[in-house]
């Protein structure tokens, strides 16, 4: 009797192992589902998907991040749903709905503390990464109709903080969560009218917001963040002419190669290059349509851009010496969202509208492979555990 | 009987199950014991040390890379000997003898080749990351002795190559290893008197040797292969003085920050700061001792030195944007090696003497935990398996 009863209690103890098999996670990465509201995990050395883990809700502008060892992924949905995802075992571990109606978040640089940044009510709040529960609340100013501002653009920096803008009542803070329950607040103000987005630099030294309320950027150097915030860029925006603008580009698009940047112009058919020194602009590159992303090989040796509608059937490749296209892709209707593997070699793209990922190699330009995934958007690969602002 | 029998099957795959748990690799790395000729197996996020793993030969100058699932670490001895290591399960998985005397290797772009340079018989060869068997052999140029030269500076570069140099024939060879049965050698004879080591920018785009033979290095710019080598800082060497040389500095040391470069210099007590744009000299900071690693922290902020016998008890931090030394710790004898948490938080350091590694926090510069090792070396964090060069 004994020995049965032992033979029954491992039984179940196989069970948990068999769906929880030790392998790295280095190699993992996750893809958004967007309409399904659930992820697929999958394995980037295999290409092919590992679990599908459903119950996140709304998907729609989803992002993630990742724990500091790569094995959860924290998903953050439109309708203020937090998603702590274990790529492992393939299930949901927690879900909390911590605001009405959010956009985006970010892990700390310990790795201990998750920040979302929240529309509705505005502020940031942050949580443990360990239990999702809450740690610290940091409401938003309040606009004169007494409601918090919109919270936008967060990112993590290094010594231990979150950066993020402020849309309604243009501001930019920055809070060193040092004392995780006691932030310490940094509040600039008149900084920029509606900034809409932000990025921070991968050394995480520059923090940018973009503006939807006049042209130009802000600048906050956090190395010498007693200056406070700079404009630059000022004909960086919609202008005078106030082109129709089917979609505003993404700001964490912004590539780094070198000594320049590259970003996506608001509205014209252009990547404007960047002297990253000065911030000065160094050129533009003509392009297919409004760009969304404009992203960094690892290597950047080339820039691939993805379009706004009705352009975003196309993927151009630019080479950053010469600044010039060299190649044009039609890889299919709904080219939302690239990610490249952590060395470069190869670059997945969601293709919505024919619901696969699809693979390419960056020296060949070729397709080399493909998923199928339902109504794929954001994709992103555990190696971002590892890099400031990601 | 038929239940005692799947009882004790069961039995055994706990065993194997219980040793190695699912777990996210992301937070993992090895310390290399030098002495014992083993290593330890660490988790980051708990400071703490999961296994031992034993019977990796001569470790002296031991390095090692990572698959790209973060799982295995590949150590290169001393003694030819390479090890790949199962850091989930905290096991041997495999050891094979490839060469009589070797220093160092890398993993391809794609994660699939494991290459080893050797002294004896010097060339490179390369090895399946799956099982380690022999894919390809690289033979060096013969000197006029009949000896294949010593083969050194052995690093991976996008494009599915490996750059290494020829000690005694003073040459840098580039192979392609898109097809890994038959490698694509470009050959450079004449590239600089006998160099020693090499090292590969963060991008992957400039290989640069360090030269014993002669003073100045050789700069291959990898987007241009065609122009061949060149050589840079005319006046980094021994110089005519011939100062006695402790140690000559590890190139992969090398620290890149914003549009500078930081590199030990040979002999003297100083740190050459270069134009990452011009590769010229812009500056030197004075340090306590013939440095051995300038090493920058992740967002560039601060570069940490080692130095070399007698002040090896001695580290120092410079500030990249002053440079200016602005702390001197004096973690205890035989600081050898420094690896630095990926979003830069923390930094681990090997004090040999004392059969310690002690981590520091990376903004208060204070001391905030410690591991027993025996005979602390290198450490290598499984974040380097996300990077090229690394």
């Amino acid at each position: 009797m004994r020995l049965i009863f032992i033979g029954l209690l491992l039984i179940s103890s196989i069970g948990q192992a068999a769906d929880c098999l030790p392998r790295g996670t280095g190699d993992l990465g996750i893809i958004i589902e967007r309409a399904a509201g659930s992820v697929q995990v999958v394995d980037t050395t295999h290409r092919k998907a590992l679990f599908r883990v459903e119950g996140l809700g709304d998907l729609s502008h989803a992002s993630a991040v990742y724990s500091r060892d790569a094995r959860y992924a924290y998903v953050f949905g439109r309708d203020g749903g937090l998603s702590k995802v274990d790529l492992l075992c393939g299930m949901l571990v927690k879900r909390v709905v911590q605001g009405g109606n959010s956009i985006g978040g970010a892990i700390s640089q310990d790795g201990r503390l998750i920040a979302v940044s929240n529309y509705e009510p505005g502020g940031v709040k942050v949580f443990s990464a360990e239990t999702l529960e809450l740690v610290a609340n940091i409401p938003a100013t309040k606009t004169p109709e007494g409601k918090g501002s919109k919270t936008v653009g967060l990112v993590d920096a290094p010594g231990q903080r979150f950066v993020f803008s402020l849309y309604d009542t243009d501001e930019v803070w920055v809070a060193d969560m040092s004392d995780p329950k006691s932030p310490k607040l940094t509040q600039f103000k008149e900084a920029g009218r509606h900034p809409y987005d932000g990025l921070i630099t991968p050394d995480g030294r520059y923090y940018i917001a973009g503006l939807f309320g006049e042209d130009g950027l802000t600048l906050l150097d956090l190395w010498h963040i007693d200056k406070g915030p700079t404009r630059i860029l000022s004909h960086y925006g919609k202008g005078e002419q106030q082109l129709p603008v089917y979609k505003m580009p993404h700001l964490e698009g912004w590539a780094v190669a070198g000594d320049l940047a590259f970003l996506p112009a608001i509205g014209h058919y252009e990547v404007l290059v960047v002297n990253r020194s000065n911030w000065q602009p160094a050129g533009t590159v003509p392009v297919y349509g409004q760009p969304v992303f404009a992203m960094a090989q690892p290597d950047g040796r080339q820039i691939w851009v993805n379009f706004a509608f009705p352009n975003n059937d196309t993927i151009q490749v630019i080479d950053t010496e010469t600044l010039k296209v060299i190649k044009t892709l039609k890889p299919g209707k709904g080219a939302l969202h690239m990610e490249f593997a952590p060395r470069g070699e190869e670059v997945w793209i969601s293709i919505r509208d024919e619901d696969r990922v699809k693979i390419f190699d960056t020296t060949t330009l070729e397709q080399i492979g493909s998923l199928p995934v339902d109504k794929p958007s954001g994709i992103f690969f555990t190696s971002r555990a590892h890099k400031i602002g990601l």
